[in-house]
């Protein structure tokens, strides 16, 4: 079966955020500008998705509906068949998506001005739920080995003061497509021992992981640490559905589960009907075979973009092993954040979003979303070598 | 127009709570039982609302969409067109529905082990969630006025000890069915000034009154009052959309809206997509003809239920002015609680919501959902006939 990606979608004027707060947020109008910040593709989601909802709409009916079996087998199906990792379906708890479930974490295994670890450049929602909820955010930087992450947990030991409760750790690595090995993961762990933190593992973009590199789930690499453990997991980014507002949290061990179970119930938080009902039809063969073809054209994406970006001097992508987000230093350039930010927005009307965001180290980076058609990433590149154009 | 709320549909299998969890619970078949419990519709929603959901599934991208304008003066247009009530879309937030909204309330505005007023029978989910969330259930009893609930609030003044936090209030009252005046309504507000309450107005309902009430506002009838009121209304019961789990909190009090603003934000609850969308289409002129044609497909029902099982010695169904939910008193039997949920469930092999559930006063009663087929509320009838055709 063939699948389609290029064929343009007209987000703008739909409710997107993407797209319908450009304009506000970056002042680049979205007649000629190119939307690039958000986390979602501007690709419709897999067929068989689609046609699970044409078939809800016939049925008409959309009264009370609890967390069912379908579902929750579909979720569990889909991690021993896409991840090799043997999920129990009632392991699993359903959230309103990422960032509710960190906040969930934070509010259930840490008290105010507790600390919660962070190693970064990271997921920019992760200190603001920090901050939000009255914690602190102890921030650990990763260190460069050349174009790549690397971690550094020596480093990462002094900045801890002992009063930290929590590790929200990105698996695959947002934003800087960074996929862990399953030796850095259990030294994750160990960490995570050894200063008794509870391991929150976002592996959000756990699908898209492009050929040469391999994702490994935290549970699979450290079982032993299971007894701390709490993995997010989501169809949202996979399948373009963020919208439906429906994640999941896996937690193994039953005396976890058993207090954020507690929470959701004290909260009344419920799935809702389609949620569940779309995520079941995308965990599926059908689902898997469109991932696959997803996968092929990100990456195709990700070589036009690195190709353009790389030209120019002093610009450099990271090289992306997962996820549809290209993270960008152009601090080679010697140019102030102020002024990147300037020729980007103005001179190549394209929003990405801004580096410093993500904390410590994202300084000189923007984060560049390539989930959309090729045409428009080429585009991108061509807009964004002409407006650094007299640095060549 | 004519739209249909008598074909059947079939809703065994569909992951539905209350045709699929219906033996579980109560040992009654769905191959012959009747579902009468859970406040769900078995028809269909309205043709405009199934149309937006046709269309979305032909956009088929379903990524970030925060609370539009288009959707929050959708609400407010509702308010005012069809309740006479000026409701500014800013006052609009979106909870995750009724029980979660009135769980945030009792977080927001109470602490563990304080008191929270109801008046009782009420929807048995106000004690639940009052229980859950560590804070004391104070119910004052409704007095009986022959055939309908009234007030009694030199009673309910005496019951209260001076740390009573919040009174989560029902209108239109869900077992009974009746539309409160707005003097009463008036009289509830000055209850909650006098004992510094914050007045939570669960007015869910509000749009299923039948002819000869007058559903009045909390807010139209006591505006002096909304420095402490919070109203909770959704599209789910009118709509039969509560699987889309979305409803509203409109919070007329800058400062009270602030507090729960920063609440829903520290959660990061955002509310879906298709929820917005769907609600969207309802409130409109076209959703509204839909429900006019549903309030008299219900009214016929109720007058077709209330004939067959006021024709039982000893059996009172009250009169119902709004909801389908009716509320039937059985105590007149002479029989135990066991004995009439025997013959309900076994021989006449229908599950309705036990009436003890729904807190003091609800004794010898059940609550019978009549949003159904008219074919399916006259079976229901005769059954009941029948199984108290000894009495007869």
């Amino acid at each position: 079966m063939v699948f389609d990606f290029e064929t343009p979608i007209d987000r703008r004027g739909t409710g997107s955020s993407k797209w319908d707060k450009m304009e506000a947020l970056f002042g680049v109008s979205a007649e000629d500008g190119l939307a690039m910040w958000t986390a979602d593709s501007d690709y419709a989601t897999a067929p068989c998705v689609i046609e699970k909802l044409r078939a809800a709409a016939e049925h008409g009916v959309f009264g009370y509906m609890p967390e069912y079996d379908g579902y929750l087998n579909s979720v569990a199906w889909w991690m021993t068949n896409r991840h090799g990792w043997q999920v129990e379906p009632d392991w699993v708890l359903t959230t309103q998506g990422l960032g509710n479930a960190v906040a969930l974490c934070i509010d259930v295994w840490s008290a105010p001005n507790e600390g919660v670890v962070t190693f970064n450049p990271v997921y920019h929602e992760f200190a603001n739920k920090i901050r939000k909820t009255g914690r602190r955010v102890v921030e650990c930087p990763l260190a460069r080995d050349g174009d790549t992450y690397v971690l550094d947990l020596e480093d990462a030991q002094e900045r801890l003061s002992g009063d930290e409760r929590v590790l929200l750790w990105c698996s695959p690595q947002n934003p800087s497509g960074r996929v862990w090995s399953a030796e850095e993961l259990r030294a994750v762990a160990e960490f995570a021992e050894r200063n008794d933190l509870i391991l929150v593992s976002d592996e959000i973009h756990h699908d898209l992981v492009f050929p040469g590199a391999a994702f490994v789930p935290m549970h699979v690499a450290a079982p032993e640490a299971e007894h701390r453990m709490v993995i997010l997991t989501a169809a949202s980014k996979t399948f373009n559905i963020a919208g439906l507002r429906t994640g999941n949290m896996i937690i193994p061990d039953a005396t976890l589960r058993a207090a954020m179970r507690a929470r959701l119930k004290t909260l009344d938080y419920q799935p809702g009907t389609l949620g569940m009902m779309m995520i079941e039809a995308a965990y599926s063969p059908e689902g898997a075979a469109w991932v696959d073809a997803q996968i092929a054209h990100l990456a195709r994406n990700r070589d036009a973009f690195d190709a353009a970006v790389n030209a120019i001097p002093g610009v450099r992508s990271m090289p992306l092993q997962g996820t549809y987000l290209a993270w960008v230093d152009f601090s080679g350039t010697g140019m102030s954040q102020e002024e990147i930010t300037r020729r980007v927005h103005e001179d190549a009307r394209i929003a990405p979003s801004p580096g410093p965001g993500f904390g410590t180290g994202g300084e000189g980076f923007l984060r560049f979303n390539l989930a959309t058609t090729h045409a428009r990433v080429v585009e991108a590149g061509r807009r964004l070598h002409k407006a650094f154009s007299d640095l060549q």
